[in-house]
């Protein structure tokens, strides 16, 4: 397997100034999964879901490619649920309600065709279980790649840089980079978070873009500007499952491939935000990728 | 003459994280036809100081060529004064003291040197002294560009609208934008603000860059992240004079050039927020300017 990717399968509660979407099918790896199997079908997913988790939705991910043997399903229980509140900007967010449910005490297992995999995506969980899958490949991947969160600096931060320090890129975004460092400019606090481990810094910007940090060279990729943000959730995990998905497919780790897997997470980002849960992701044609590609490369190309 | 531009030549206290500036030169019209002589030395400005404004001040400008022929002195009367504390993320700033001095009963009055410019750039000032600039041109301009902020939206909206209705582009920042056009998307605000009159619209996003929209064509603009902004009083107004200055230069508005304009105005907005004041905008050297174009270019600059 080239990719595994872990990180919650789950439901969302979400209302946008757009309306309200319940219980709609949401979590990282779930965001992740789809957004790189545009790129590449050799990839599997680490997670836990209810017995209340639809099927048909996990058939839909084994179409896409999808190996789910990593998936746990636990029939009598229920699984993990957000609920969220986005304000008039889309930019900022409360959260009404959390239920760890599966995730309580969620040990993930990977099997064994999991363990050879050179790309290891690694979404928003714990970052004790962030560590215990690394610590379950048989080697080192080519690439980890870390998302993460707020949550876990405030209430975890120990644990979050033993994490940070086994990582190769941190995917974090700006007001996180800025608490996990310290620093408020985003070129110290890459700096900063370069010393904590990772060779490479993501920082996502919502839709003022997103900043590629590699070792001294920086990459800036706007969003593309749109009309309607209908539901913003998931566009970060989006955006690292097309920056991923696109550097197992090249099979790369260099500058000029990351500046293209962060055009690429865009991109899908730029999918994701259209309309509510995983629903612009589902069945997105290639012409239409390309179409989008094109416009960001029109967007900020410029000759002197 | 080629380019005339109009706005405030003054006085800012200015407080930020990183010290504090008392009584240290500022103004729109100031850091505008600074910024643009580094691109022509065809251009004269129009304001109004008191006797209070330092000489040596006036003969630096005049040195790059800006000729202050339209520029009032009023021997017996106070210039311009503004302070202001810029909060600790330096988007945001309270503005603590405002003297009107010279400009409470400013009547501009172009000399007849100015009055066949091709460029007009109308930094912010009240609406109705940049429409009566506009009305003291022989004829209309090739391009004339307005800069305005969210004050004039809450107190003179109608005259500023009436304004707006007769210039060609709108410089105007992301909030202000939303402010004038009623709408959250700025792709939808730029199609508001449109129809109000300018063709072409720049939004001004601070640290997040700059959005270019010209007819139904898009371009953004990064700003370049920086390690240390330490005053970011005049970079708007940088940025404009940087955009004018360039298309003064090759005396073109098409979208190509635009778009190396607002690149432009980044490159010199960018030295602006390096120091306090004008500092970092007297006597730049060629090289510096374009090795930060070539930072500029790298830093978006990807190929499929």
């Amino acid at each position: 397997m080239k990719l595994v990717s872990i990180g919650t399968v789950a439901f969302d509660t979400i209302e946008t100034p757009y309306g309200k979407a319940e219980r709609v099918v949401g979590g990282a790896a779930t965001y992740i999964s789809l957004a790189a199997s545009y790129f590449t079908t050799d990839l599997g997913l680490v997670s836990v879901v209810g017995g209340d988790f639809p099927e048909e939705e996990l058939k839909y991910m084994q179409k896409r490619g999808i190996n789910l043997d990593g998936l746990q399903i636990k029939k009598d229980e229920k699984s993990f649920f957000w609920a969220g509140r986005y304000h008039n900007n889309m930019n900022s967010r409360d959260t009404l309600d959390t239920q760890l449910n599966v995730l309580a005490d969620f040990k993930p297992k990977l099997p064994a065709s999991y363990r050879n995999a050179k790309f290891l995506m690694l979404g928003n969980l714990t970052p004790e279980i962030q560590s215990k899958v690394i610590g379950q490949m048989n080697k080192k991947p080519k690439l980890i790649v870390m998302d993460t969160m707020n949550f876990w600096m405030d209430i975890a931060m120990p644990a979050l840089k033993r994490t940070i320090k086994k990582v190769d890129v941190l995917t974090i975004n700006d007001e996180e980079a800025r608490q996990l460092s310290g620093e408020y400019s985003l070129v110290n606090a890459a700096k900063a978070i370069h010393k904590m481990g990772p060779k490479v810094i993501v920082i996502k910007k919502g839709e003022h873009g997103a900043l590629l940090f590699y070792n001294n060279k920086m990459f800036y990729a706007p969003a593309l500007p749109l009309a309607q943000v209908y539901d913003p959730t998931g566009a970060g995990d989006t955006f690292a499952g097309g920056f991923i998905g696109y550097l197992t497919q090249v099979n790369s780790t260099t500058f000029e491939n990351m500046k293209r897997a962060v055009i690429f997470g865009s991109v899908m980002a730029s999918f994701c935000v259209e309309e509510f849960s995983i629903a612009r992701l589902k069945g997105l044609k290639k012409t239409a990728i390309k179409k989008r590609l094109k416009q960001f490369e029109q967007l900020t190309s410029f000759s002197m």
